[in-house]
């Protein structure tokens, strides 16, 4: 197998940052200490927002856990292991999911270091990339699923283990679209020839705007978020913005959680706070379905849930949603009882969308 | 926009066999007869398995709608405004979904034309298929997502609306693969260096398997079948059985859903075993996880649940497992109360799938 993206300097740093932790518990022990480490405590109530970059990060309380008790060896026994491995999948230019790290660690040959639970390892990968200051993908940890995908007039080069690819997300992919990879952080960007970028929620809506061939009439980028976007289509869409100054605007259905989506591209989740500045990207704007386009375009609507207005509710407390725009879409929606789809524009025509919906509100949010 | 792909044969057909349905309708009353459509009845008592085929088809009772009564009337009246709807989407080229399809009919003229719910307008559909003996690709419906991706030494040519696309899912596609456009019978297959394909369940077990090379070493075609496939993956999956002449082999986790998702890939379901003979591959074999792989290779496991045990009680009994492999797996299993997943290959280690588990399984069944 090919291992041309081996000793990057990505990789290099990874791997020593991770050395660096277990050369930490090395020097306790040398200097007769009890080894600890110390992490941001990961509790909601140790979030806050980060004012001048738009984004949630962690607060200033720790937690420590310490070699003293028998639990926070094994902690810290595990963590030794798991920076092992992890250190030899870089050395190797090898990667690994989440789960097989779980049940990799059956194999290792203490078993006090063997994790009793998924739960477990994941969060000591969180851990690790909290401390070490490096994401996940730079050790070349694979989520279960990405499978988002782009089309758009983008040319990219893709850096894969059988070499590079350039590829032009338009001209070079079928109908489908481009198939964004578990590490964006191996694409660069050649050559685009676009004006913005547009993340779509669902397939319908993705696959209505390239049938209608949007993104060749505007020169978009249509990211399809699959839902609650997973990190690597989070991850591009930040580069696009930053990289290609690129406006990114968001587009979803018309309901609470929705509204989420749209939160966890532009501001981050608190899950993955600590990785804010690596994936939000708080530039994004919201163009719809807003609550007022259930009213100017009689669309047709479900009623909310209880559920639903429970989430409206908590999103008026929630500081990312502390906007005039935010307060009053929210209001006016709890004031309807009601929710819309994207594909419920099809109640005007196929066309509606593209010809109508978005060019208008495109044009007052003067992204074209 | 292209329309490369117009007035192609099937287009042509699909159309003419909507109309025909319409000018049925006509001709009824045209003769002073009162107008009716009769469709297989569509319940689990009117399954069949068609013992030369392999497959699950419809028996041979039926059940009429007639103008007689009013709801009777409004059904085929939804229909009629159904069909105009399909002929004149495939007269201009152009494609929707089954959500579009019902909220567009929210914009026709006739209030008892449009759908209730979603739930109404896909039965409809189904029944289109039925008695137009036409597939809904066919008729240019999209599902909401699909999203399946191939890697492997083929080359083909994909019929986009923006022109021809000739990709190798190899040497043009980045690390994520080929994504399997909505509809794949827009797939020409030009060369192929395979020797068999495996349709493999979980993304990291497709990752795993790229990243260790398999697709490369023992020339496969790995198709990702994202949990339970959609019909665009079973679709091609068929093709690449029937016209390449390839073996197909099943690769999912070991419990009776995973099962559940051979099946559908080998047999077909019982929700469309009308396109059974459309969507089925009867010659896919299952590699395993298999029961017994459980006890000979001492993976980790889970317990049975209750409704892992009801599932597999009800797996004996079902027509498509009736064999002697699967009677003594599954009563195995039942035995031993557990289960495990693909990724537990992990436990002996990254490579153990690619370099022992697959080819001993792979040689042993003559595939390899």
């Amino acid at each position: 197998m090919s291992t041309d993206s081996d000793d990057t300097p990505d990789t290099e740093v990874a791997r020593e940052k991770l050395i660096d932790l277990a050369a930490e518990f090395y020097d306790q022990f040398a200097e007769g200490d009890v080894p600890t480490m110390t992490i941001p405590t990961r509790t909601k109530s140790n979030i806050e927002y980060d004012e001048d970059k738009d984004v949630w990060v962690y607060g200033d309380r720790t937690s420590t856990r310490s070699a003293k008790t028998v639990s926070g060896a094994e902690k810290l026994l595990k963590a030794t292991y798991t920076i092992d491995f992890l250190a030899r999948q870089l050395d190797e230019d090898r990667s690994s999911t989440l789960r097989e790290l779980y049940y990799l660690s059956e194999s290792w040959d203490v078993e006090e270091a063997q994790f009793n639970s998924q739960d477990e390892s994941n969060d000591l990968v969180e851990d690790l990339e909290i401390v070490s200051d490096v994401t996940r993908e730079d050790f070349h940890m694979r989520p279960e699923e990405s499978g988002a995908t782009i089309m758009g007039p983008l040319k990219l080069r893709e850096q894969t283990r059988r070499g590079e690819r350039e590829i032009h997300c338009q001209k070079d992919v079928g109908e489908g679209g481009y198939q964004i990879p578990n590490n964006p952080d191996t694409i660069e960007f050649l050559e685009n020839d676009a004006d913005f970028v547009l993340c779509v929620e669902t397939g319908g809506m993705r696959d209505r705007l390239v049938e209608n061939g949007f993104d060749e009439e505007y020169n978009v980028i249509v990211v399809h978020l699959k839902g609650q976007p997973a990190r690597a289509t989070r991850r591009i869409t930040k580069r696009l913005h930053d990289e290609l100054d690129l406006p990114v605007v968001v587009f979803t259905d018309g309901d609470p959680w929705s509204y989420r989506i749209y939160g966890s591209v532009a501001y981050g989740s608190i899950k993955s706070a600590h990785l804010s500045e690596y994936l939000a990207t708080p530039a994004a704007q919201f163009v719809g379905i807003r609550p007022e386009d259930i009213v100017e375009y009689d669309l047709p609507t479900d009623p909310l849930s209880d559920s639903d207005i429970n989430a409206l509710e908590s999103e008026l407390e929630d500081p990312r949603f502390q906007t005039e725009f935010w307060k009053e879409q929210i209001e006016l929606q709890l004031d309807i009882g009601k929710k819309a789809e994207q594909q419920a524009l099809a109640s005007r025509g196929l066309d509606f969308v593209t010809d109508t919906y978005l060019p208008e509100r495109l044009s007052e949010m003067d992204v074209i």
